[in-house]
């Protein structure tokens, strides 16, 4: 065996261990009962040391400089400069700061369930700060070993090739005209009709299977379950998709359950051939965001799919009258409104959410900011960026989870995704000029097969998410698009 | 740090990545979809290399030697024997061999899944031909590091200090009484009261929880759910049981939902101090059977708990009626008859069942019995010990999914644990005379109490099972309390 066959075997080991870690992740969201916590935490640090390990072993630093004149295809090439990635964010932390981030992540993230619950920031506070702190030295400790900044160092964990100075570009452009743009939007907008908003739980349920089902979404290599918030887990030929259930709010089942299809049609679209070698994983988390983002909302919140929903909601939820044609519909699923939680946002007023959190965890990283201070800072701030009033800790920075698992640099890519999202779909109109009849009907083929071809077939063959937009879209990553989405969707017609 | 307590943090680990892959394969019984089967073989395979590697270690035997003449306690010395267990288990087979049996039962495991529906022996043939293979080489390395008869160092693997001989004395007294028993039990049972058959599955699953929360099962520590066949996974904190369940036979999932809750009671009570340790994991496959059939058959199936249970069948699910009252429930879950799948057999014909596959696995190990001669072999063996004709392989040699697997030294365990079970329970009916009474009113916490103090909680201090028995019962496994059980309740009265 090669050098580089023998890397392979190593790394699609390493893959093994990871799938089974993504598998128990989602099991602890869907599944798990609350007192299985501390034993699952002990699993997933283990899994995750060894992984540590694996990727530490001097004998793959050895593979990796054999291989380096070896003779390989451009699919090889992106694996082994993949396989070096990862080296270089294992070998920059030490063991104990790997299992000491594991275990203050499970212990924070404990905490916050109870403490958001009983909105008593103080009970957080100190599995916060301890979070913080060991996320300061990992940063540090990567900054160090890449020779970048520290905050650099992080993103790229999530995003290769990604540098805060780009992210600073793109947001600054943001928060100068998404304020105005929201005033404008607000002005404009009507209430959408008042409507008896029922809908049984099984309904919804056979619903969000339908709508899956239309996507391509194949359930013999997949599941639909329930969790307090949606996200996609699992692995590539078992992707675990969940979504959450609320007789009184059908639209808030039915779209996560859109946009955690899009997640998984990417997962399950990834390069067959290349499973379990980096490769054949995700370009990063904003391309991944993007293919959420360009099902939920550049398609399905648009007209044409809202002509093929209106039926379906009306024959099998019993959601009928003008409030439920695609008129009313459109209104109720596009209106916009400051409001206090990220995940319930609307497409306008989401990039100052995340705006706000990326400009706090840099604070946090860079020590201006600490975790004492961050209800206050988080007050400012969302009163400057949407002018909204924070009531409780609960409804401001203890609502999401992200921080408490130490997974700072991971915000940007929510709205690099928006962005990204607007620019690929603008690219497969263009690609397919009947694409709108198409959604119109419910037919996701031929948006689905452009995509596996262009972007989930691709893995992670190119650099960074700039590389694959250009070769997908001619450009790399151009905010505009994202604003003249915006403008023609919210401000014209 | 001393080498013992070097030696519990291996341990621990290593007990983290055994829950983790525990957890897994529950999740590939209950929840998995059926694409996912390849990607989870991988994954478990690579748990299981990482969990032989570990324990391969050479540190972990540097240590082991310099804990030898450490001064430490009962539980701790127990603890050191059993990793010394474990470890001379994983050093016997070379790591190569680990992951092809893992791969060939995985492989076998999926073949059997379709052979079986087409009742197509020779589809699986090939498969099941590697898995004896590689099962007589493995069987051949640990026979010759143990100094023991290989098919007794697979025995050792469930069940610590068990020889071959001594399942030979005790089968060979079985099969000496059992089959003029049933007989004699045949020719004076009535068929039971004809009755209406058919609960809804939701006051099935209704009625199972509630009598799993009769037992004392913790629902924050576990779940019940569905599988093909019922069996208790996960890990002591999150124990994962499941049923099935069949509308049209309601009992068909209350009895397994029992049997389950009693291995999940076992698990639960392992001494908490003591978890991931491998002094804190259970006595051995015995002993976990005896505490599954000591609630389902010495408890569950005799005249108090039927007390009990009679009026929750009509106030639960609607089944009420001279059928259904304690007298006519008795004669039907106490009905036994020929047949010929193990999983229905009743108690009485239970062991016959058992002794069969242990005849016929000892010579398929020892080459006596070629895989391809197994289906006539079976048919034999039905016919002498149960005096019933096969109809085919899907209802005879492909019904179970033991030896697919590997798990070759298994079967014996089952039928040890019954007749553990019959002596448990006469020293627990001895040690709390009122036990009826409490279990009449569907009161098991005497029972439960009695049960964690002497025998969940004792974990693996015993060397053996014979060893725990003597403390709990005064003598080690005595197959006459089992016969007098059988003899009272199916002959008597």
């Amino acid at each position: 065996m090669t050098a580089y066959e023998q890397l392979c075997g190593h790394f699609s080991k390493l893959a093994n261990l990871n799938g089974a870690a993504a598998v128990l992740h989602w099991d602890a969201a869907a599944m798990m009962p609350t007192g299985g916590a501390g034993a699952r935490a002990e699993q997933l640090a283990t899994l995750s040391l060894l992984g540590h390990e694996m990727l530490c072993a001097g004998e793959i630093g050895d593979l990796l400089e054999q291989a380096e004149n070896a003779d390989l295809d451009p699919w090889e090439t992106a694996n082994l400069r993949e396989m070096a990635r990862k080296r270089r964010h294992a070998t920059a932390l030490p063991g104990d700061l790997v299992t000491a981030m594991s275990h203050a992540g499970s212990a924070c993230e404990m905490a916050w369930r109870t403490a958001r619950e009983a909105d008593d920031f103080s009970a957080l506070r100190p599995y916060l700060e301890e979070v913080v702190s060991l996320t300061i030295e990992a940063a540090a400790a990567k900054g160090a070993a890449f020779g970048c900044a520290p905050y650099d160092a992080l993103l790229s964990q999530y995003e290769p090739g990604l540098q805060g100075s780009d992210i600073d570009r793109h947001f600054d452009t943001l928060a100068d005209f998404l304020p105005d743009l929201l005033d404008r939007v607000l002005d404009r907008q009507t209430v959408p009709p008042a409507a008896p908003e029922s809908m049984p739980v099984q309904a919804q349920e056979r619903l969000s299977r339908r709508l899956l089902a239309a996507l391509g979404f194949d359930f013999e290599h997949g599941r639909l379950d329930i969790s307090l918030h949606p996200f996609t887990g699992g692995v590539a030929d078992d992707v675990r998709l969940t979504t959450r259930y609320d007789e009184a709010d059908p639209l808030g089942s039915l779209f996560p359950a859109l946009h955690e299809g899009g997640h998984g049609m990417y997962e399950r679209g990834l390069p067959a051939q290349w499973r379990r070698q980096p490769v054949g994983q995700a370009m990063g988390m904003a391309i991944h965001e993007s293919q959420s983002l360009l099902i939920e909302m550049q398609v399905c919140r648009g007209d044409a799919f809202l002509g093929f929903l209106a039926p379906l909601l009306a024959e099998m939820g019993g959601l009928s009258g003008p409030a439920w044609e695609a008129p009313g519909l459109a209104r109720r699923v596009r209106h916009v409104a400051r409001s206090l939680i990220r995940v319930e946002a609307d497409e306008v007023t989401y990039p100052l959410h995340v705006i706000h959190r990326y400009r706090l965890e840099k604070a946090l990283l860079s020590g201006d900011l600490d975790v004492a201070d961050l209800p206050g800072a988080w007050s400012e701030g969302m009163a400057h960026l949407l002018g909204i009033e924070v009531p409780s800790d609960r409804l401001g920075c203890m609502q999401d989870i992200h921080w408490m698992d130490g997974a700072f640099g991971y915000f940007p890519t929510y709205t690099l995704g928006a962005m990204a999202a607007a620019q690929i779909y603008r690219a497969a109109v263009t690609a397919l000029p009947d694409l709108p009849e198409h959604l119109s009907l419910g037919d996701f083929n031929p948006l689905m097969s452009w995509l596996a071809e262009h972007v989930h077939g691709q893995g992670r063959l190119h650099r960074s998410a700039d590389d694959l937009l250009q070769a997908v879209t001619g450009a790399p990553l151009n905010g505009a698009i994202f604003r003249e989405h915006l403008e023609k969707r919210y401000l014209s017609g």
